[in-house]
């Protein structure tokens, strides 16, 4: 941590920032159990979960608009520079990124109601829950990461991304099958490869906080470095 | 424009903003040509248009990386508040919302390429162009309220998101109808499906700036208010 003479002037400084990275570890646990438990309800056919998650969502935007507010208040008291700028700035950015991904928990959601609304069920998709796996445990590591400083942490959730977009590729090529031989599944087979789209872009709002990370302890940019390459 | 004290005694400050609001501009012009260019090489068939657009976000990259290091200075060197702090911090936000859009054109670029790689030709599709150009006015028009402060502007911005869901939505449909009655065709109708998803994003993302202006004007959250719904 910093010992910039503004911030130590100020004794309640280092007490906000570690509420601001509490609330964020908060609102991170939050929306990676509501993609846990759409993609629950999705595999043991549990439309109440689904309608939980649906819209459920005032939790998740309550929270939003706290962090940002703390955060706005922070650097509007205390004008810190240097690390503990550049961790207010990465927190506003992280903030954003999770409200995202609470969004994407109800896309998901939306999608398996969908899905099992047109009451055809498709070849078992062991894909998708693989999916999940990786893009939740992508965004907890990269929030531990956060509050932590921890480099290598940041590092391996960059790295963990390739993983991800390739099971959503190999996703899409077996729906792809899947509607060439039965087009009457077209419907809920793109449900499902919607619900790949939505796992795949959570992995990439973990890899948004990662590079943060990088932002914050090394004040080094390395989001166009590394030949880190992603898909939206 | 705020006369705080701080900001009074920094003669560049102003210089330092208006610089960043002009980047910012020039970011915004720069992705929605490229997801222009992307919709036209899609349009005309043009295989290179479509590469260029692949390949080059570069510039893209750069410029944000640019805009970035300013906000964070002026952060830094001018401890900014109020108002001249909600425009840094919503700077911040509208620079990660434009990369996006620059990414969401190479991801249409990279779907018309496998669409016409696939040498089926589907119906005409009247719906995309449509999308594109309300997507691309959205996002002309919420970087126009940013920088004049106009909140009637970015008001009919956030109104307009709806019509472009609902055009999505059509696709959407229209596109199962397609692939119903010619399986053979599911990946090329995938592809467009793709596109159609981007150009929604790209109007979620003007969404994303029009709110900011809110809370820079108004020093109001509006987010979560009004009754705003969307879908990532």
């Amino acid at each position: 941590m910093s010992t910039q003479p503004i911030s130590a002037n100020q004794p309640h400084f280092f007490e906000d920032l570690a509420e601001l990275k509490r609330q964020l570890t908060v609102e991170g646990e939050l929306v990676e159990a509501r993609v846990s438990r759409a993609m629950q309800g999705l595999d043991t056919r549990d439309l109440d979960a689904l309608d939980e998650v649906a819209i459920g969502d005032a939790e998740v935007n309550a929270l939003q608009m706290a962090i940002d507010d703390r955060a706005f208040k922070l650097l509007a008291l205390y004008q810190p520079v240097a690390v503990d700028l550049r961790v207010i700035v990465a927190a506003i950015k992280i903030n954003a990124d999770l409200e995202r991904v609470g969004d994407l928990a109800v896309n998901i959601a939306e999608a398996a109601r969908r899905y099992l609304a047109a009451g055809r069920a498709l070849p078992e998709q062991k894909l998708l829950p693989r999916m999940a796996e990786i893009a939740q445990t992508m965004l907890h590591d990269a929030l531990g990461a956060f509050v932590t400083g921890n480099l290598g942490v940041a590092q391996a959730v960059l790295e963990r991304d390739d993983a991800l977009d390739s099971l959503r590729e190999q996703t899409f090529r077996e729906l792809v099958d899947v509607i060439s031989q039965h087009p009457e599944v077209v419907q809920p087979a793109l449900e499902l490869l919607s619900i790949s789209r939505h796992l795949e872009r959570v992995g990439d709002h973990a890899t948004n906080v990662a590079e943060d990370i990088f932002f914050v302890v090394a004040g080094e940019d390395v989001r166009h470095h590394a030949g880190l390459t992603r898909s939206e």
